[in-house]
């Protein structure tokens, strides 16, 4: 095989209580990498879709983890030249620079011919995403194996999936303006009040029993973060009142997307429109222009095409 | 009726990462509380099984939850004297005040002729088990519903009813010595760094899916408490050493049962003998004696016998 193309979905990470420990793929949006046999030893980005994303391999998450799988798979003595279409909005917390990795190492392992197992994948995926937004697996990890991821350790890296109830539908509105991952991490708190460390636990544990069995008053009563979102809140204008207006309209809740400015609201299937509608409103009410992107959850993951 | 006896079964809190929010009722041990009519207003304790269970109605938690009831039933104008006879220890961490409590209200309410809805006996129960021991559900709700209760919030009231696996058993081990519930909670650190917390919740989404799915490698990844335990340990003789040694025999997890010292250990089912003398022979080494108790979840919660 000479040329291959993957495909990672996009991800919502956080979700509520699930701060730095749960991620959700995303059907509809998301990150093709193109992997192609180059003359010249190692990775090289051929061209990328956005002009901000960095071509520079040492900083393009895609290169990166097509890297790591040349190490891991022993083909060092290959040249990749790679080709990046981003799907997924820079700097908008749905899960761009995992995909972006996710892709590449899909992309490279099939390009190399010796598939490597999904646990080597996602190592490899994850060290892309270390090098440039820190050592998180709760994008990279639904973006590679599809529906909902639950992190439960990094070092060593173990997790849970969840199958979240078909019935739960994702509206997510991406705000005109960005927040990069490291502003949104650098207004954390180092401590968290031993109260809200309980109700931060206690609500996770609601979230995913509520999003396994679709069980509305569960996810109604569970998504809350305590420990990001209070600190974070300045940095996303037109957040609050999009919140409410997404509950008021029949949403489960709604919370910030990783580490923002997207809004996400875990919906009733049918409710899409209607909160998509008035989520919109109170966005332009504070004179902000989102755009909307209604999606059930990936459940097949990343994939050639 | 002029004389009713209702069983409410001990119950396990804490359970690692659900320390403060989660709670599983045990087979096999617990509280009756016999609930007769007598002459003076009021509820008044006429007996009970153990000289250090305080006969005034003001701290006994079964008078307490009885007394909650005749106000919500508005039968203030009856006398009920109760007999508690209790199967649970004292200060041992087994949810002894709130079977009590629970125990004391089911009679009390069956005896007064109008049953209280379970939602009202478990408020009744839970203002008792406040007066003695703070107002923490997560003893009350198991031993009135059975199986395990996550607490959502505690004002409002919002609890998770879960299904353990019935592949999961419980070793208990109750050492000889006791530990107040007071003194358990005055060593807590008021913060939590914020890692911590992170891991606890996720630890806690995990330990949540294990016990419905008896997922034993997700039951191992879990059973881990970073808030409250670290804290604890020195109150605890004994305790660490048992705990290694359950984990070595075979146990998924072995945590401090709510304030202790008892502990807990979860077990795949057909390992609880090894895993009840590997704990027994480790607090020997350290020269404290334990009573075994092996349990299954008690799924039916409080009843009248």
């Amino acid at each position: 095989m000479d040329r291959v193309t993957a495909y990672a979905p996009g991800s919502t990470s956080n979700v509520g209580p699930g701060f730095d420990c749960l991620g959700i793929a995303i059907a509809g949006l998301g990150d093709y990498v193109t992997a192609e046999r180059g003359e010249v030893l190692g990775v090289r980005v051929f061209s990328v879709s956005d002009a901000r994303i960095p071509k520079d391999p040492a900083r393009n998450t895609a290169a990166l983890a097509a890297a790591a799988v040349l190490r891991r798979a022993g083909a060092e003595a290959l040249g990749i030249e790679l080709t990046v279409d981003k799907g997924l909005p820079l700097a908008g917390g749905l899960g761009g620079s995992a995909a972006s990795a996710v892709a590449g190492a899909l992309a490279a392992s099939a390009l190399v011919g010796r598939p490597l197992a999904p646990e080597v994948l996602l190592e490899c995926a994850l060290e892309a995403e270390a090098a440039v937004a820190g050592r998180h697996p709760d994008n990279v990890a639904p973006s590679l194996l599809g529906g909902a991821v639950l992190v439960l350790s990094v070092a060593p890296l173990r997790y849970a999936r969840l199958v979240v109830h078909p019935r739960i539908r994702l509206v997510f509105a991406i705000p005109d303006y960005g927040v990069e991952t490291a502003r949104a991490r650098s207004v954390l708190a180092e401590a968290v009040a031993r109260p809200d460390a309980v109700a931060q636990a206690a609500a996770l544990g609601g979230l995913v029993l509520g999003l396994e069995r679709g069980d509305g008053a569960l996810l109604r009563a569970s998504l809350v973060d305590r420990i990001a979102e209070p600190r974070r809140i300045p940095l996303y204008p037109g957040y609050p009142q999009a919140r409410e207006a997404a509950l008021a309209a029949g949403a489960f809740g709604a919370v910030v997307s990783g580490g923002g400015p997207t809004l996400l609201a875990l919906v009733p299937e049918g409710r899409e429109a209607g909160v998509g509608e008035a989520v919109h409103a109170a966005y332009a009410g504070q004179g902000i222009g989102v755009r909307l992107h209604v999606a059930e959850v990936d459940r097949q993951g990343a994939r050639l095409t």
